[in-house]
């Protein structure tokens, strides 16, 4: 703590002005001097929660859920408060991780049904290139374990998505019957609840184990903090935050396993680890919900509580520790990124909406992220472009309310007012403009997929 | 950060666990092995700002103000989520802070005025015991920096409550004429608000340099970041936070020098550093106003906006480092707290409301404080004990509106609900019935002091 390195003498010593970064060799400051590290391919883990809210880690804010493993990896690694899910829900959200393209491409969005339902007969088209399989074709072993939500019929599932194996629940947890499924079979139904957590975290330490010598993606989506909230006995009536808080606290007691997993087999510093969230935290489930902190509304909601998460990188050695990064990322560039880093290939064939934000991480220069667009549903309701983001239509997350139109569209510095209270539309009319020219731009490039929220097994 | 010491090693390295805490001669972690600190009495900083929110700073949430400086005083010391300024505004608070007492008993609190004002013929009545004054008395040397807002009348200045030196305004910056004094002289009417930081932070680092030998207290209450904002020229139009934000982070600058000049003087391990502000955060200022994070309201309101502050404490080698104590603490301890430290005497012949929260610090024990009592003007509106908060009485924080009056008192669980949301009176009578107890001892305990605030000049 006492004689930091600069950021300058840590990108030299950390080899990240390399120019084929993540391939080249280096000399981690951690070893230097001991054994090198050989070069091999980068491995990639995916932490991925449920619900939970922007406000919701103590690194982040919250006075009362403690997160001391989630706050170590953030002090080791990148916080960034500018991060975004692609998506207020669920089933979007994760199709647009998993592809590096918006949900409405994908037709993983739809105005009938916000997410899949245990009666939904699609899912996400074979068609679309998830990371798992251009990650598969690259050489490097795939896992996806926990909650999955793009599709439960045999031809929707991770196996079919490029995934070697998974273990997990198909949809959310508060859908009957909730099965837990080990690859394509269900081994219990209903899942016990209970103990999710603790055994997904078992699996995501023994692939890790399994494939220490080998590249390898882990996508580790957690069923929690969703409702219906469980937590093992060791976490349960522990935290001043009541369920919620034994449930987060839990999940920090995961990502410390994995991390601690990493160091212990000394992958740590050839593995990037990104945590983050699929969507906001779900007000009206009160004390079972999370907090958005200063930002406004939660999941549901193209207000920035619905998509703003937390986001922390880790890669011991080549991300700079102790920084925060203001620029804007979202969950669209982990495809890009992740592909750029293993030397992967990246479907050309189609429109991708990620951008490689690896210079970011790496402290090379900025995320390359300008432009962050919000849908609810099929629907465009709002656009963030740097500071400012316009609302060309409002609406309470989960309320009966009927859409606001705003023309012009409701304008406000995030910079400045990151709980979107001041409306600035009138003072700014050039940034209007250069939005606008962006949504032309945007829609005219954009070819929706079919509706795979819509259709039923019932209709099938 | 790779092998970090349990909390049993560090308080055993650091000797914290001597009977005769802060007096004991102790080897430091950081110098175990080199030349040994000499056994003496430890100096002190508090570092006040003025109507800081609990949101905003980045080790507490917020996005896009960059405090670096605060949030490795943090990441090296304890970072405290449930700590109290004793009122919502800011005459009340500084008298509690520099007293122990709550402003009620020192008559520093009014329904008729709720701080001084420049036609203001009252002040801290020289009856009260500053911390100044009783460190003054164990032979410390005392100055203060900044505002000071407990009379400006000669008699009730810093130099006339065992402040060795003065240098700062005597009241808020949007109080014309705002006069700059140097101990009981005026040397600048109006003062320079744009260099009041930077100047502030010279005079702190040259009242360090010169008590470089002996023990000290500095009493550095910052002008900022009330409104009217100003920053210098260094950090004007620098933050992507807008004007609020330069203003912070020209704060946050100057806890930098601060703590850098300890380091450099070698006085790190020998001076407890306390970092807090007066009250939450002026809203009603708009985008000139702080963030309260996910906290209830702001300055001049009992929800817990109006008070909670983020409180950092350091000292190397003495409070283990990464650390988040959910303890309540206030500002009203620091007058035990400190005493205990320097092993000087407090006040025995009236009420003291503060505890000596020096076992939290030190990690030897709990904090101590267990109830906190939150008055708007000279009425008690909400009591906490616990996690449990009661509210008697509710109003906005500057609003006309009428008094609120709550019979059973609205009833919040902190823990589960920091934002004051979901009342569970009715489901926790026994809570209430002790809650009811606090107060009738505290009453039965109280004698207001006379109202200081209400005076003016015109009619003395």
């Amino acid at each position: 703590m006492k004689s930091r390195m600069s950021r300058r003498e840590f990108i030299k010593v950390a080899g990240a002005g390399a120019a084929s970064l993540g391939l080249s060799s280096c000399t981690s400051p951690r070893t230097a001097g001991g054994d090198k590290a050989t070069a091999k391919r980068p491995s990639f883990v995916i932490i991925f929660c449920d619900d939970l809210g922007y406000g919701d880690l103590g690194s982040y804010g919250h006075p009362t859920i403690r997160t001391p493993n989630i706050d170590r990896m953030a002090a080791e690694g990148q916080k960034w408060t500018n991060f975004y899910a692609a998506a207020s829900v669920c089933t979007p959200s994760r199709a647009a991780l998993l592809t590096g393209r918006l949900p409405i491409r994908s037709g993983m969005c739809s105005d009938k049904r916000r997410v899949l339902f245990p009666d939904s007969a699609g899912g996400l088209p074979q068609s679309e290139v998830t990371i798992a399989e251009a990650l598969k074709d690259a050489g490097y072993t795939t896992g996806c374990i926990g909650k999955w939500h793009l599709g439960h019929l045999p031809q929707y599932l991770p196996t079919r998505h490029g995934f070697d194996s998974y273990f997990g629940v198909p949809y959310s947890n508060d859908m009957k019957p909730t099965p837990l499924m080990d690859n394509e079979k269900t081994v219990e139904e209903p899942a016990d609840q209970t103990t999710l957590t603790k055994r997904y975290t078992e699996k995501a330490i023994g692939f890790i184990e399994q494939n220490r010598s080998k590249p390898f993606f882990l996508y580790f989506a957690h069923t929690f903090p969703h409702v219906p909230l469980f937590a093992s006995r060791t976490f349960k009536d522990k935290s001043p935050r009541g369920l919620y808080g034994d449930v987060v606290e839990e999940l920090d007691w995961s990502v410390g396993r994995v991390l601690d997993t990493l160091r212990r087999l000394k992958l740590a510093e050839n593995t990037l680890v990104l945590f983050t969230s699929d969507n906001g935290p779900w007000l009206s489930q009160k004390l079972n919900g999370g907090s958005a902190g200063l930002l406004r509304e939660g999941k549901g909601c193209t207000f920035d509580g619905g998509m703003r998460e937390p986001f922390i990188a880790w890669w011991l050695g080549r991300i700079e520790p102790r920084r925060t990064i203001q620029d804007i990322g979202s969950t669209l560039d982990f495809l890009p990124t992740i592909l750029s880093l293993a030397g992967a290939k990246a479907p050309t064939d189609r429109v991708l909406d990620g951008v490689d934000i690896s210079p970011a991480l790496l402290g090379t220069g900025p995320s390359g992220r300008d432009v962050m667009f919000f849908y609810r549903g099929a629907k465009l309701y709002a656009v963030r472009k740097g500071q400012y983001k316009a609302h060309y239509i409002t609406r309470s997350a989960y309320g009966k309310d009927q859409e606001a139109m705003h023309d012009p569209p409701l304008l406000y510095h995030l910079g400045h007012d990151p709980s979107e209270q001041f409306d600035v539309a009138d003072k700014n009319p050039e940034v209007l403009a250069e939005i606008r020219k962006e949504v032309a731009l945007h829609l005219a490039n954009l070819t929706p997929g079919e509706d795979q929220l819509a259709k039923r097994i019932s209709s099938n």
